[in-house]
């Protein structure tokens, strides 16, 4: 209501809000305190919530996002890989259907010499969580400590476990608080939330898979581009070589959908073999995490072909508690999905599929839930594939038959069959660097 | 994240923020859940205030204004003066410096036979509350209960008092959020907590004062006509006849601003004195208020003039326990501020003004503050006055003299002497009904 002071603090957090709410900007020094304020519990939820929606309607420019972003990085640790005598490099991508892509590719990097530190997250929604998928492997174990993780990155040069709690704190408070508020949605804070995680775990080099398309977080390239915008010059200003790949998600990647399916469908990539677009994408993106650790010259497809990356991604399972050898854990039911009509399949949606695989039990409504290893969606066709009216087109796996109602009303209106096969689409959309 | 049902509540609220945040609209049952969900505590406060952020910047239509209005009413009680054998009309002010209106007007009123119950607030910030000004009147109590309120509404005619916790609950939780979460300064908003208020209050009519200027909550006038068009539209739709007056706040009302110092120029208006501006408010008030109860053809200045307002006044004080005729009290030391040059005086800042008897001790900071009965502004010259350099122009009163430096510093700059005299102004800007 006016000039009066109402607490030793130096900010009045109304005031940062109605600043940015009317189109005003916080300078450094008032974001360095909303966020360790709301860190700390000085600055309430309610009014972190109002924040960000105003936020959202008017943005940061670039040095209110750069410097949002120190502070959360700020909040906790940032981890320090001068220890180990090799480049890192670190990948993250947006999250989609049936990106296993992280299962092959960090082996895959880590077989050039370039140490690959990836700290991963769950599932949540219709997407899956590079931690979910490789839990399905029997023994494996997602948490490590930083003595056992820098110990794996020495001696197998890639590590996928979950991040610690002392990563950018203020980002987890900020986003379990903007899941629930209508805040998710804002380019710049998606930026800064992924932002400082990734700058916090200290790889030298990042590399952004940036997804667009019904089973993305964008829906639209020019979103996408914003984002990925954003990121790379966030990166470049904190010293990380950045470097972000816009790819398609209008179509689930490779043919499974769920925990297990995509260990299996990754260790085929591994063996040499597996669906091209998951080979295409895991080499494209091999090959930035690579050059930006500094190795421009190499073809990481050679490392697939002579089981290099197999060799690194055994080491890597064994380490962690995990048996390479042992079986994938098999679903009690299946249930097939016909194609509705003979001719091309022109359309498989990535979102219903990613519904659809939830649905049977691979994906989460809650952060506590549990998921199965062995639910999800196996697709015997993808776009451009002949299929045959009657012949099973995706097949269902779950542990519980009575999910198998409500993973088909996910697909009804997915699929599209027509005379003609579809255009080639790209996988690659864009490639966005610092100039 | 997606279309899981994470609980048995009929909508998502985090759906609703969406919509809202992405330019839709709430339907009836979504407006009437989300208000009653927050009064039971299931629509968490960082949820409300972000929902309150995105109608900040995306409104509500007329329909959701209304239905917005209806559900507070309806968390809360309605009053039915179908008991009472006269027509009631109240009467709101958006608040002002100097605003004593109440005082004279509703004895004014209830002297024509249309009872008058005013349930009032108290001050916060740099205008003042009229319970806090009644509250100088030794013996003065402003918590009557329902049986007594009601009895004096019948045997005085009107009533001044505190507003029971029954009444639109949801307002009084959401007004106490928006007010730390940036988002007090919405229009559908305001114009919502304000009706609710007032509907419930259950005055067949009901006369708004909107305030322009510095010392108004709404700077302009195209702000104050839309907010003013809004409560207009909603008194409408429900069935409360209501008008408002939009009136200028760009210089206080009367010569004083402070609790006890305005009691005693309400007193000389209902004596038949007082200053022009508070009798023409006050007149013009009353006029409207008598119209909308329907008496078009009275001339309220006469009851001013031969007493009966007063003798109304009187028995409304008395009845509440206050001494009519007991002495005011009076502050422990004055000051006075002389005037900066001799000619005529053109401006004097009401929010100044305010500002300065807020920090003399009239006002409060935070809700469960005292105020001072004695403190405040008196003004010896408004604007039109001449003004002599060196004579007091200014006399500021206060109980602890450490405040009058501060209440200095508020003033810098409020006053300016001219060589004519200011452009007449005009009072009432304009008058707001529904055709």
């Amino acid at each position: 209501m006016g000039p009066e002071p109402q607490e030793q603090q130096p900010y009045e957090v109304v005031e940062l809000i109605r600043t940015k709410r009317d189109g005003g900007r916080l300078d450094d020094a008032q974001v360095d305190w909303v966020i360790e304020a709301y860190t700390r519990g000085l600055v309430a939820d309610e009014q972190m919530s109002a924040l960000a929606m105003a936020i959202f309607f008017r943005g940061l420019d670039r040095a209110e996002l750069s410097r949002w972003t120190q502070a959360m990085i700020n909040s906790g640790e940032r981890l320090d890989f001068g220890s180990i005598s090799r480049p890192t490099a670190d990948k993250h991508s947006t999250g989609g259907v049936g990106d296993k892509i992280t299962l092959p590719l960090a082996p895959l990097v880590a077989a050039h010499g370039v140490a690959v530190p990836q700290l991963s997250g769950r599932g949540l929604g219709h997407t899956g969580g590079t931690l979910d998928k490789l839990e399905a492997i029997p023994g494996w174990r997602a948490a490590l400590s930083t003595g056992e993780f820098l110990a794996q990155l020495r001696t197998v040069g890639a590590v996928v476990c979950a991040a610690g709690a002392s990563l950018a704190p203020a980002d987890r408070k900020l986003y379990a608080l903007r899941d629930v508020t209508g805040t998710v949605e804002s380019i710049p804070l998606i930026a800064s939330s992924i932002m400082s995680k990734k700058i916090a775990e200290g790889a030298s080099a990042l590399v952004l898979d940036v997804k667009v398309g019904s089973g993305a977080f964008m829906k639209s390239v020019a979103d996408a581009r914003a984002l990925a915008a954003a990121m790379v010059s966030l990166g470049a200003a904190h010293d990380v070589r950045t470097v972000a790949l816009l790819t398609d998600m209008s179509v689930p990647l490779g043919r499974t959908a769920g925990n297990g399916l995509e260990v299996a469908e990754s260790v085929e990539v591994l063996a040499g073999g597996g669906p091209a677009d998951v080979v295409e994408l895991t080499v494209a993106l091999a090959r930035e995490m690579l050059a930006a650790a500094g190795l421009s010259d190499v073809d990481p497809a050679v490392a697939l072909a002579d089981g290099r990356a197999m060799d690194v991604w055994r080491r890597m399972i064994a380490a962690q508690g995990g048996s390479p050898d042992a079986p994938l854990p098999v679903a009690r039911e299946t249930s097939d999905l016909p194609a509705p009509a003979t001719g091309v399949l022109t359309r498989l949606d990535a979102y219903a599929v990613g519904v659809a695989a939830w649905r049977l039990g691979a994906g989460r409504a809650r952060k506590e839930d549990p998921v199965s290893p062995a639910a999800g969606v196996e697709m015997l066709a993808k776009p451009g594939d002949r299929v045959t009216a009657g012949a099973p087109l995706l097949r269902l796996h779950t542990d519980e038959p009575a999910r198998i109602e409500r993973a088909l009303a996910a697909l009804a209106g997915a699929v599209t069959v027509g005379g003609a096969a579809p255009a080639a689409r790209d996988l690659v959309l864009d490639r966005i660097a610092e100039d």
